[in-house]
């Protein structure tokens, strides 16, 4: 596990466990049919003891799903307060009309009967097959039995039950203690292909029982998420589907105000950034985790898209799937990616091994470099060579052929 | 051979051969020992018999390599007159500094010292692996006896000396009969990988006999070059060498002025076209032709960056690649797009199937448009719903494991 980190006077530790890592939550899953594969988990509820606060981040994709539209509705109608979050895999409920959002309204409904509360406090998340509607009658008799069923325990079925071609199950959690009190921060995490920045094919879920209002905890979720769920691209793609939640139920008792804002912004990254970079390692047909450092920049945009240009680019992950120290193909996917970039002043590194300076290679080096190819993860790091001071880092994996299976095979 | 085309009392037919096609022009080509392989040819030059109207466009990558400064230099010196083109491939002659301008200059300046004309008559291109200082001793005496063997019959040999990856050669010409007397344009293209519209990997060279002032040339040029070979993607990469040069030698005696400027776009477009799409039927690894047409955009610019995001969707060119009928990948990547797009209004065609309208899927037409989707030319038709009038088309092929492995080895 990481090292604990300290942030004046606040601890931050991993602990074991998931969504239902923090008090106050509980959760169920099970398989409603929704999935082909006998027994394989479709379903899952998280369930808060008592209304919590709520946040959401949600896809920039103009083409969004039902669940994105009726949990936006939701969150709207109550200024952030839930109750639960249900969330089925194998369907996405998008492009699929009327039909899709009365599948997805009903969702919300079958929770909140279960659990006698508003329909507007459960917020609903579906990861899938686009254009395909649910078989609502499973979800809904699979939502009575999970509600019957939930438990403090359950937080790692949740992560196995939002899984579509994952390839292992993400859950992280951390323990924060301040000087007026422990809380917890746990989450879950699925996602594969069809990730990219701003919110891609992946959903992910944080509680906490910290106490914070809808408003703080909005804040949190935006901040945490801007330099861990929205940088990391496994291919490009941004999906119909993304959801980020955050729910806080309190039953810690520390409060978080503007002084522990901090503190909780730091265990909100701790367990997004595990998550995402379990995304990433996860990703499809991916063999190697790639961090993409941007420095010297003249704006942090500029530093992003860089990193995300270079990020996506088919040649340098391929590359790297190669282990080929190809630095050309970093510069030149530098040079295209519309920002400022001064070829004669710019280095790239791969691991701590410098392969062009003054708009030469190093090809001595090349050697070393492609032993730290070799690894399992990789750093790559460009200086654009223009004097600015701004920096970032995206994460992403390499293209590998298995990709080109999955996807070409996916529905067929 | 496709059919001839009728321009106002013009006709264009196609015709054999290619750069050497229109009269006043010879090529030769050899092996100089850039490339590894034996008697592979690696170095061309195309020589105008008596100095040309000469017109270039090239890559818009900041790192542009050293071939691309010295030719973009030559043409602002002589104001669009050159009398020859030399290129090699194998090496790129990128990223490899003063040493690499040198070299561009002297390949340069041994042609003109051939030919007996000014070095800044001379254009110069290269393509193959980037960071690589070339062997100039042997293009040097490679120049030398390729302008002593310059023969009218030897356009196809050019075409074939270009070639990095491409796995087969691509030349094509038309003659253009007007009320004036006839010309020709002839062409040939490469580049197959580092493939992406405003230039990439990419070579073209354009001929023709007619007469044609360089301010002309260089308005036909880019108004053709726009829906041909900047219509074109791979696979979203631009590099540092593409470069695009049309030379007019006037032989025909046929003089092209605002008249006859529409037969001679006409024409170029005719030759490009066929070439840039030689090049995306030849991208590593592909296995199908894809082209994809956007319509009802508010802009032409929208349109293109819709179809341009479809056109570089790994997952939309998987999909095709395995003849999956899977719309819904569309209909994402024209979300992501940051183009205007109404989900609701929106149409998807596959071929001539419609797969997706008024937000919902047409399942039962997917066999069908599987059926299409097995065939090697596969049209793609989206209509943003948003009541544009503009569209655009841009051209693509399927994402294979093929490419993965060769740009995963490229190198190694």
């Amino acid at each position: 596990m990481p090292e604990a980190t300290t942030v004046r006077d606040v601890t931050i530790t991993p602990t074991h466990g998931g969504v239902t890592a923090p008090a106050g939550f509980r959760s169920a899953a099970l398989h409603c049919g929704i999935k082909t594969k006998a027994n394989a988990l479709d379903l899952t509820v998280i369930v808060a003891d008592k209304a919590a606060s709520a946040a959401g981040l949600f896809t920039t994709n103009l083409a969004q799903a039902a669940p994105v539209l009726v949990s936006k509705q939701h969150l709207v109608h109550t200024g952030g307060i839930a109750r639960a979050i249900v969330v089925n895999s194998g369907c996405a409920n998008a492009c699929t009309g009327d039909q899709g959002m009365r599948d997805a309204t009903q969702m919300a409904s079958d929770v909140a009967t279960a659990l006698s509360c508003d329909p507007a406090q459960v917020l609903v998340a579906s990861t899938g097959v686009i254009g395909v509607n649910l078989k609502i009658d499973r979800i809904s008799s699979g939502i009575r039995s999970a509600v019957a069923s939930l438990a403090r325990g359950k937080g790692s079925e949740t992560a196995q039950a939002i899984m579509t071609t994952d390839p292992f199950p993400k859950e992280y959690a951390v323990t924060v203690q301040t000087p007026r009190g422990s809380f917890t921060v746990g989450g879950t995490a699925k996602g594969s292909g069809m990730i990219e920045p701003n919110m891609a094919t992946m959903l992910g879920f944080l509680t906490t029982d910290a106490s914070v209002s809808p408003a703080l905890l909005d804040r949190a979720l935006r901040e945490s998420g801007r330099d861990t769920f929205n940088a990391i691209t496994v291919d490009g793609e941004c999906s119909t589907n993304d959801s980020l939640f955050a729910l806080a139920s309190g039953a810690s008792g520390v409060a978080v105000d503007d002084e522990l804002y901090p503190a909780l912004v730091e265990a909100f990254l701790a367990v997004s950034r595990e998550l995402a970079l379990g995304i990433v390692r996860g990703g499809e047909g991916a063999t190697k985790l790639i961090s993409i450092e941007v420095r010297d920049a003249c704006s942090i945009d500029d530093a992003r898209q860089v990193a995300r240009t270079i990020a996506n680019s088919p040649l340098v992950k391929t590359a790297v799937h190669g282990a080929d120290p190809n630095w050309g193909r970093i510069v030149a996917a530098a040079g295209r990616s519309g920002v400022k970039f001064d070829v004669q002043r710019a280095t790239v590194h791969v691991g701590s091994v410098l392969l062009f300076e003054n708009g030469l290679p190093h090809d001595d080096a090349a050697p070393r470099a492609a032993e730290h190819l070799k690894g399992k993860e990789i750093q790559i790091e460009v200086s654009l060579g223009t004097g600015g001071q701004h920096s970032a880092t995206i994460w992403t994996c390499d293209l590998s052929a298995e990709y080109v299976r999955i996807n070409g095979e996916y529905r067929t």
